[in-house]
């Protein structure tokens, strides 16, 4: 087997007896470029390997293997993260998790679904769609992401205001722990289980603690009707306020967006052009689901309420494929500035939902300030922004400007009681940010958490806390993968 | 202040000068004897003493005082709960959070309150109910318990099987550890704040972790409509076959109640009697509520279901009176016991929904074996069940038989892959019972979380996990407890 590999490295040799052999590992250099970053491309570097072990036996192997000696080590999904927390900044092995993609079982009686962490988040709704039934969790890379990925970022997405997001859809996981041990975080998945929770513990952490290699998650019947609502403002005010009243007339929409000029710009320069008007200063998309019956009530009410709050226009999506266009075009978004701009940085920043006139005004000031724009689509209704910073790394500069915008947005989130990310997670890009919303003592309480399973850091270091050395590296390194981006 | 009190012990003397003095602590052997248990009556200890702070600071200096000295010591609510978790097994100081009952805050807008612990849960709902507003978590206690003991044990309620359970509802939670410092965990509120889950962690810890004093809740716009069912029929199976039918229709009921003939028996002997027939094998109380429109067809389909499963009788409350009395009748269930046994276990099992009827059947062969009466009323909807075992110790033998069955229908719930508590918590009563659905690695893995926060743990000592010399000593005390009870 090893005499396949053309390498002399131990670890390396050693890894690929762990898994399936040469097949399984990647380890020259124009192979591990593809692993250098994840959706956060701002920061790169190489892992030392990549191994892709098939099952949870190799992974624990590879696992006691890389503590053993001292190894840095991650687990990667699809490598969507958007706040570089599968980035390799201490040369890791990664450990791929996607091979491992089967849908275990599904007991549709009990409404739960056992995955593997490599199987893709949208696969799932697709396997049990026809007999009715669908996973709630939906970022807008559902196509491509993998669910380990979601549990580890607590990932959200636009039906998540009505349901929830990853945390409170997922019932039991099995972790591999830093030191190997396999254990099961009830995958009966039975609700709140005793003893502490574990599952919420290990739900968000970023893949700090443990390597998830099974997943039990919740599935949801299908609403009996969905029907979705597009509403254009002129005045961004007047877009935020019929969110208000929408929430306080006791609707709970299953999704409540809303983009600004910026966004649709780019949105309507992309892939999935809907048409919206140039000049609007502000759009609404507006889901209700649930039983039949009492649907119309509802959106009759949505309508007048966007009424009384100045819309220019407000329409009923007439049939499915008008929906499906109108959040093919939303769920495109943030790819989309790629047609407006040839950088761009997303931040994930929540506030009260009553803050949001005031903080999309001090955005709009830190752009003005800045010099970049800045577009907003957003999950309105729970008050989770997400201010696009537009640059050109290739202008001296802009980088690091774009930076200090998009630390100044979560600056003025957490200014209003609110936080740095809702569903992005912090990974490398928003470490000092914690400090914003943690004190110290916040901050060594958690993170003498993370010395219980992880005590020598090994895995996913530097990612989550601040610690300032590692951070100035990170800064330091940014202006050189600036450069190599663009070919300089 | 000192000369006022009636001892020389000098740590009494020294809390009541952290507290408010004389009036800010309990000491006496008359005064102690009403905190030697909580509703888990099988044990009882006394405490060294009972003190009353008025503020986090005051809590914080006790904790310090505690800690610094190796007295153990353990918070109180109302001591409403029902697995001895504030029993003072190690003659704890009991630090009572009574006096700390303010509503501290109520933002509308953003759907949040904040209340200090010793705030009565359904005192939340009347201060913000002519605003149109609630608290969803109901404990049938909730006309006294506190938010501070829903969180410790991660109560749960009739409406949780559409609502969620405590965790679901807590925002944020500002915490006095054991070493004595406050931490603030997200007391703004701010929904999946960034970091480890320690608002998960904390919640549901069964006061192991630390002293919560401060609380941020979210509270829920009052439903448009509601509608209640009742349903009598003659075959259990029939009954739990309805309540899966139902669950498959897509219905999400706000509660699901179903009572055994035997429960019947003693609800209908107790304080708020319905009427129910005396013949029928169990009843079925549904709920849904929601937007009026749409909520007839939900309550004609439920009724065409309970048709299909040969319902005896089924009928929709009349008014909000008729609504009232059938809650009465139920929430009153526990302690209806009292009318027709000396003495009752309330157990606390939760299982896959689809394992009813074979969990059902299993319970009642369990009660044949043992002799004893065991009587079913639970939360049918989410699989949470409450077998509450009928027994007096009087006759020599039937505490430790009512024990051994109560720990056999705990055993039906795990095999099936079910668990050992739903929202009673585990406490001094199942600490066993944990083994039947943890691993030694798994209850490792918790212990060691404990040890961060709790390291000599001096807090709530004994609970929540099984260690064998505590467990004998408490098994051993259980007859002369029984004894004295009886006034033996």
């Amino acid at each position: 087997m090893s005499q396949k590999l053309k390498t002399k490295d131990e670890h390396i040799l050693n890894l690929a007896k762990l898994v399936d052999g040469p097949n399984s590992i990647l380890y020259l250099k124009e192979d591990l470029i593809a692993y250098d970053c994840d959706g956060f491309t701002i920061h790169r570097h190489l892992p030392k390997a990549v191994v892709f072990p098939k099952n949870t036996d190799e992974v624990a192997k590879v696992v006691r293997y890389c503590t053993s000696r001292g190894l840095p080590f991650l687990a990667r999904g699809a490598g969507t993260g958007l706040s570089g927390g599968a980035i390799p900044i201490n040369g890791e092995v990664i450990i791929s998790m996607v091979r491992m993609k089967r849908l275990l079982s599904v007991d549709l009686e009990n409404r739960r679904a056992v995955v593997e962490p490599g199987f893709v988040n949208l696969k799932l709704t697709h396997s049990i769609a026809e007999k009715g039934y669908y996973y709630a969790p939906d970022p807008s890379s559902q196509y491509c992401c993998t669910i380990g990925g979601n549990v580890a970022e607590n990932a959200g997405g636009a039906h998540c205001l009505k349901y929830g997001v990853t945390t409170n859809h997922v019932l039991g996981l099995e972790v591999v722990l830093p030191n190997g041990e396999i254990v099961d975080i009830n995958t009966e998945g039975i609700a709140d289980a005793p003893g502490y929770d574990l599952l919420g513990l290990f739900t968000g952490s970023e893949g700090t603690l443990g390597i998830v290699t099974k997943i039990t998650v919740r599935i949801l019947k299908n609403p009996e009707a969905k029907k979705t609502v597009l509403a254009y403002f002129d005045e961004v005010s007047d877009g935020s306020y019929a969110v208000s009243d929408i929430v306080s007339a006791g609707i709970v929409p299953a999704a409540l967006e809303m983009m600004d000029k910026t966004a649709i710009e780019a949105v309507e320069a992309a892939a999935f052009p809907v048409g919206h008007p140039k000049d609007i200063a502000a759009l609404l998309l507006i889901e209700v689901d649930g039983i039949s019956a009492g649907i119309d009530e509802q959106i009759d009410q949505i309508l007048d309420i966007c009424q009384r709050r100045n819309v220019r226009e407000v329409k009923v999506a007439r049939d499915e494929q008008e929906r499906a266009r109108w959040w093919a075009n939303r769920k495109t978004g943030f790819g989309a500035m790629g047609a407006i701009s040839p950088d761009y940085l997303v931040q994930d920043g929540v506030i009260p939902r009553s803050k949001l006139p005031e903080v999309l005004n001090r955005i709009h000031r830190i752009s003005e300030e800045s010099g970049l724009r800045i577009a907003n689509i957003f999950h309105a209704g729970d008050g989770n922004l997400h201010p696009l910073v537009l640059f050109d790394a290739r202008i001296p500069g802009q980088t690091e400007k774009a930076l200090e915008a998009g630390s100044a947005c979560l600056k003025a989130c957490a200014d209003v009681g609110g936080s740095i990310t809702g569903e992005h997670g912090v990974g490398i890009e928003k470490k000092e940010e914690m400090r914003f919303i943690f004190s110290d003592e916040e901050i060594a309480a958690q993170v003498s958490i993370r010395e219980v399973f992880n005590p020598n850091n090994l895995l996913n270091g530097g990612k989550l806390f601040p610690s300032p050395g590692r951070c100035v590296e990170v800064k330091k390194n940014i202006k050189e993968v600036a450069a190599t981006k663009h070919g300089a």
